[in-house]
């Protein structure tokens, strides 16, 4: 009997698994279950297709079933499991559309269930329009809402990277949009000092920034009126709710699977759970962080197409491992780009770190059409003056430079080790000393 | 008394020397000479200048006599050493402007007398209507001239960097722009399957390329009329000869001073030559390969501004070291970026790699309007998997990338360590899995 892997999920994670599945085993019996409608989504793009610079939701979609039926992976949607039995190898599963139970028996399991949005707990949070932005459904909900209900008044509520991008998206069409953000700053996996920046940007294109502020409760008739800060209470008529998410674990939980930091479940570095044969992969799994060494759960595309890769390969009998995370993030808020890599400030104290940070403000060229300000901030351990951590807020090809800092530290480079590396010099394409160079020059 | 430093050259390495050093040394007694009329120029900027993006000749200059003098550094231009006297510790120069020699004495002596363009050995090649392109003036001369004589027809010998730009800056002007290559592809620090994406570009651009053609003399009246190779002749009211440049050595060679490869200045990771006190930088001296561990002549903006920084530092009594190149490289082309480090193939086989290259073609972005194409080739040491040099042709913030593979190859990376880097993802900035990334896919 040929052996048969089932995947959990099928949007990054556990699509990414079932392709490089079937690379490692041609063999392999491939089943993957999606309870939704949709696989195969790049869920960041969901922003850009509300704001119509990404004109049709099938530019979202990487592969359709069909696709991977072609390599002979079967892979059945609305079909949500139910329960894993590691002792009998099975997993119960209900076909959402014939609403009936079946089992499913796996050689391999591949669990990539994801994350759900977190939701605010406060009062009448579930009036209509108000919304959450994780799925192909909840965007093509939003983008009829916009064209239907015409709302004027925007309130996202959470200022991480989907609140910053969907800030930028809603007042492009005009609309008037209030952020507010429960902590003391915008984009909070940032420091303070750099978030200030792109405070200033967001106010600079109309919106209305509110941070220290949490959303206690909504009013309205219908849909969504009014929206309720401990203190005061203003007219919305849109309610993006953006405060991050929640891996999706239950299922794996009530089989006896460990779960751990942020009750994501626990993996090492080859994916692979506490049970024998059951991997787990993505936004519902925990990500080994390479500055720290400790486990973290930072929910992340990127990360959740490496994970996947490595729980197909190691499920099919290959052998591979995932080294980990720096934490690394970029967006686009307006005109500016935000990005960063390693740890923060405020994420090296607990870490336990001995460490100190210097900016700088240069140029991304030399050229002035084709200039634009950056700031970069790095952070570097003193015991050993190891580079720990890189923020870059700037415009004109700022803060994909942040690659160059990423690279360097998944190297372990001291900051001496990056001095004088011979980067790329053009005046289109930056100064004589990139500014990565010139960051560097404060510590010396 | 004071100890007293002279810096022979003052474009990017003397500048930087004399700069670092007062930093170093507050005390010290610091004099720049410069044969020239302009000082501290960016060189890499003379084919915007002559193109009009930038405007001014005064923008590609970083810092004036002034600046100069306000820290306290004296810098005399049109001044040209003549000759080095190691034993007495004295310079002999020569005020061009009063045509007078004076000695000046030093504690300590950087040579940074840069390089000069090399010219085509053949008939007629000092026809007024023939140019280089190195220095400000040789920029001012072009651009006078291309606005007096209004050449319809140009001739660049030479599809280096410069050669590269120029044919982009004097197609953008209207002009007929032929594009002659002595080397079997244009690019020639490029391999030859890159290469032909660039000569495919500049072909649709309009510039007629000429590969293994040697341009092997002139005609003309009072300028420049015709241009030979050895089989044809076409009619030419401009050209520029961009076929590399020589170091300037002839003074330190007389005075003693060992030369190395290319006839460059040879000096340590100190940028200390083999006569004590005397320091060498910039494009009149060698530097260390950090792929092939061998001494190397490859002129740059960036390493001369790196080797002065640090001969300067050193000059002064502090301690740095230069810890070498890896031939990193970046140009536009139109609407083609292009950018190199490390070894090619081509440098692989002399350098005694047994190495192995793979190519892939993948986009910049995830949101259509942003994204361009982008083709990396990568080659990798058999023998222990070790990055040895990476090539980008492409669109849309294509080239930069290599500075991440740039920084791989300082840290000493095999390709399993770059695998699973976390680089930045966003829908403007990137697919999912970087360019940078699946270039490695090739390799697994």
């Amino acid at each position: 009997m040929k052996k048969k892997m089932l995947v959990i999920g099928a949007v990054a994670a556990g699509t990414s698994a079932a392709a490089k599945a079937r690379r490692v085993d041609p063999e392999l019996e491939i089943k993957v279950f999606a309870d939704g409608e949709d696989i195969s989504y790049g869920a960041c793009g969901l922003p850009y297709y509300i704001g119509g610079t990404i004109k049709t939701m099938e530019k979202l979609l990487a592969r359709t079933i069909e696709d991977f039926a072609r390599h002979d992976i079967e892979v059945r949607n609305r079909c949500q499991a139910l329960e894993i039995d590691p002792g009998e190898r099975t997993v119960l599963l209900r076909d959402l559309v014939q609403n009936r139970n079946f089992t499913e028996r796996y050689d391999r399991l591949v669990i990539a269930t994801g994350a759900r949005p977190m939701l605010l707990d406060c009062r009448n949070s579930n009036l209509p329009g108000i919304f959450t932005l994780r799925t192909v459904s909840d965007g093509v909900a939003i983008k009829e809402y916009l064209e239907k209900k015409k709302p004027a008044n925007i309130l996202i509520v959470g200022a991480g990277y989907i609140g910053l991008e969907m800030a930028e998206t809603l007042s492009r069409l005009g609309l008037s949009v209030t952020l507010a953000e429960r902590q003391p700053h915008v984009a909070p996996n940032m420091d303070a000092d750099m978030a200030a920046k792109i405070q200033e940007h967001l106010e600079q294109h109309g919106v209305r920034v509110l941070v220290d502020t949490e959303i206690v409760g909504f009013e309205g008739q219908e849909t969504v009126q009014r929206a309720f800060t401990p203190s005061s209470s203003f007219p919305v008529d849109f309610v993006l709710v953006s405060i991050g998410v929640r891996p999706n674990t239950q299922l794996a939980a009530d089989a006896g699977i460990k779960l751990g930091v942020a009750n994501a479940i626990k993996i090492n570095s080859r994916m692979e759970t506490n049970l024998e044969g059951i991997y787990a992969a993505g936004d519902c799994a925990t990500a080994h962080h390479r500055v720290t060494g400790k486990d973290v759960y930072i929910p992340m595309g990127t990360t959740a197409n490496k994970q996947g890769r490595v729980a197909g390969a190691n499920a099919a009998g290959g052998s591979e491992v995932f080294r980990g995370v720096l934490g690394t993030g970029i967006a686009r808020v307006f005109d500016l780009e935000i990005s960063r890599t390693g740890l923060t400030e405020k994420e090296c104290m607990p870490a336990g770190f001995d460490f100190y940070s210097h900016s700088v403000e240069c140029r991304t060229a030399a050229i002035p059409g084709l200039a634009g300000p950056i700031w970069i901030k790095l952070t570097a351990s003193r015991a050993d003056n190891r580079l720990l951590g890189a923020q870059i807020v700037g415009r004109n090809n700022a803060a994909k430079r942040i690659d160059v800092y990423a690279a360097a530290i998944t190297m372990g480079a001291r900051l001496e080790d990056i001095y004088d590396m011979d980067l790329a010099y053009s005046p289109p394409f930056s100064p004589v000393w990139d500014p990565v160079l010139v960051a560097l020059n404060r510590f010396r």
